[in-house]
């Protein structure tokens, strides 16, 4: 009888596509040393109760209790880990303020190391109690924190993906708070490049170095002409904002004469594992360009009702193909939370099909056919976010990492509204995703290992 | 030495007027038998130490511990008790769809007392511990299960507003679920109305009557007019649904060609103690009749991404001196959180004002002027939901009643980024708004009585 590490037997709910969810009742999942889900056998396999007799038994099987569900763990591709410090606040005023108000003095606090361990410990261990198993990190310009947080990932569990931040045009940062220059951030950026991969090396779930120019506004052509030569060098992944906000879009306009996409794809950094924040400005031969290189949209819908000056139509961009995950953008975004963001990006996909003026009729409020569902949010939240990045995450299935997160729908104190014993499971999976809280997240497992658990 | 029922010295955030949040730093509170707020002592006033002298000693002296904060109780103006049992499912449908197909369906198993007993238990359970101490509710048609309802507010200390619902008008409702006729109808709305008077005679913290027609469509011109009448005998509250979709908004103006302000207060049913749910869909001229007789407007955020096809423009209302109030619209909005709420109606606000349409140009995307703060929302989740229903509650202040949130920002499990002892507390009551969970709430209060501890 063939050894795995754990066996599971429980309901999961699974994106099969971006429109559907799969529900696998009362499964059987198989994972071996690498943390895989070797094996997924459902009852109505023929060798479900002969598996079942065989290692029901065993120390390393988990059966959920009634009430319990499996979730994928959730992809969050953007997140400022830094600005954890100030989540919450100041979102009261446009981007540009916010960054040199608030933003900018905070993420230079992160030169002192211990300041960061403290602040790092806090978000990883929050994001993993809100269900997120895979983070795509920006730290700040500093190297030495940044690699602070790759480690921190590395030591809790979580799959991270982490960018030191390059910010070297001296125009549109403070003195305080930039890269020295662009051959620096460069530099910097290589060894930080190699440090991560090294600790890659002892990290079971993964930690990825990411090539992480800030926007465009923040670096000068040389630094984004450098970074892109890095990403193809070693392979990595790239992050940044694109196309966010009516300000944001028309700077590059003015310095590139193109919009973002375009510029961004000069300088080598739109790639399969490009994953570009907000992009609520794309237009048509964008999206295209999106499509063609791999590139991912991170929909941070929390974030984009602060700063983004709209809504994303992110029903257009799947139509096109475009892969997309969802992002909190903390601190932009104020919820650690996917679940907060899940249903945001219903939310807001619906005002923008219905629109917002009430002084205009019906027909001439809002833009037909945007509404997403909670499955295609859903959807974005894991199985979205796992192709963004390329790896095989984000899906309860074979060949696929056990990273999930255990859903109780019974505990006390934020027991959910369940009442018939023979509830439809599309029904239990819709409360789950409306109305779940960290409380109800009694399990978190990351690559085969358990990360979290109350 | 004066006697108070209960002494406690903390920091506290209470609106001091629409805009402003007033810090009432390390203030002493002395509440009385009748459970009111009957001195607040700050710091700075003379007779603050003699009194801490005299009464930090007392076993009913409760001193707040670090990083714990009085918030007031939040009054949510819009609950559908019944719908607890389907949060957060079928939310991908029109409003019409969703009441014939989800709604109504399950209301109508509230005929069964035994079934409503169990759901209305879990419902103010769950709005208490998410700080709730004020709900104004629909119930069902049920004379029954109707004054059931208000029993579990009176026993587990919530101030409960609560409705029967009249629904008569058998072209819009189902042979299933309807008020036999309208004179059924108001009679049982007169015994209804008796039940929770004399309930209220031995509920500390009040319970109330409310005349609920559930809206326009629902009810026969007879059944208005009886509930008109019956609201003025008895000078009850009154709630119903006003204005909230195209379809809705576009029925009533068929039927009696004018918007739903006018016809509702041809029925008597707009008074000083009334409050609308919704009416995204007010003109100039039903604000100002709202304005006029004092009827209150209950935003409910969340619920409007769905079914109102709309923002509400909250920032012009207010500017008009209509009062306002905050409502989860349980369960066209899935979250029991007035926090969620509040979080949505900034958000909702900044999409109106910056339109949500990328295709179009910035100037003439949005509604400018819409925004409201974090602070505004808290009002209306607060004081302006006090105004609404013309009850003392809502702010920390003498003479009104002591219903109080306690929030723990360093729970383990969902402790708040803190980071600089000195944070300003300006800063710190946004991160409560934005970021607290069910689990900061660590003890709830009502008319002085502690009714939610963790
Ligand atoms: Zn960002
Ligand atoms: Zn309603």
């Amino acid at each position: 009888m063939k050894k795995y590490t754990n066996i599971f037997l429980g309901t999961a709910f699974s994106s099969s596509s971006p429109k559907d969810v799969q529900i696998l009742k009362d499964n059987l999942f198989f994972i071996n040393t690498e943390g895989m889900i070797e094996k997924v056998v459902a009852p109505e396999d023929a060798d479900y109760q002969p598996l079942l007799d065989a290692y029901s038994g065993d120390e390393n099987f988990h059966r959920l209790a009634e009430g319990q569900y499996f979730l994928p763990g959730f992809i969050d591709l953007h997140v400022h880990a830094p600005q954890w410090a100030q989540a919450g606040t100041a979102l009261d005023i446009p981007l540009y303020d916010w960054l040199n108000t608030y933003t900018f003095p905070i993420e230079s606090k992160f030169a002192d190391v211990a300041f960061a361990k403290n602040v790092y410990h806090d978000i990883v261990s929050a994001l993993l109690a809100n269900g997120t198993t895979t983070a795509l990190y920006f730290a700040t310009v500093h190297k030495e924190a940044s690699l602070v947080l790759a480690e921190i990932c590395a030591e809790k569990g979580q799959r991270g993906l982490v960018g030191k931040v390059v910010m070297d045009n001296p125009e549109q940062t403070p003195d305080y708070y930039r890269d020295a220059d662009a051959q620096t951030a460069i530099a910097d950026t290589e060894e930080f490049i190699l440090a991560v991969k090294e600790l890659a090396t002892r990290t079971k779930q993964g930690v990825y170095p990411v090539v992480t120019p800030r926007f465009i506004p923040s670096c000068t052509d040389e630094a984004l002409k450098g970074l892109g030569e890095l990403a193809a060098k070693y392979d990595t992944y790239v992050q940044s904002h694109c196309s966010e906000s009516d300000w944001e879009h028309g700077y590059v306009q003015e310095r590139f004469r193109k919009n973002d996409a375009f510029a961004l794809h000069d300088f080598g950094l739109l790639r399969a594992k490009s994953v570009m924040a907000h992009c609520n400005f794309l237009d048509d031969q964008d999206a295209d360009l999106f499509a063609e290189t791999g590139t991912a949209v991170c929909h941070c819908p929390i974030s984009n009702a602060y700063f983004a000056n709209s809504v994303i139509p992110i029903a257009r961009l799947l139509a096109k193909g475009v892969e997309i995950g969802l992002g909190s953008d903390i601190s932009g975004g104020f919820s650690p939370s996917l679940f907060d963001n899940v249903r945001q990006a219903v939310m807001s996909s619906r005002m923008l099909e219905d629109g917002v003026n009430t002084a205009l009729p019906a027909a001439e409020r809002g833009v037909p056919n945007s509404r997403i569902t909670i499955n295609e949010a859903f959807y974005l939240a894991t199985a979205g976010g796992g192709e963004s990045v390329s790896l095989p995450i984000g899906r309860l299935a074979e060949n696929y990492a056990w990273d999930v997160q255990i859903i109780d729908t019974t505990f006390a104190t934020a027991k959910l509204p369940l009442y018939d014993a023979n509830e439809d499971l599309h029904d239990i999976f819709q409360k789950i995703m409306y109305l779940a809280r960290p409380e109800n997240i009694c399990e978190v497992w990351v690559q085969g290992e358990k990360v979290h658990t109350r």
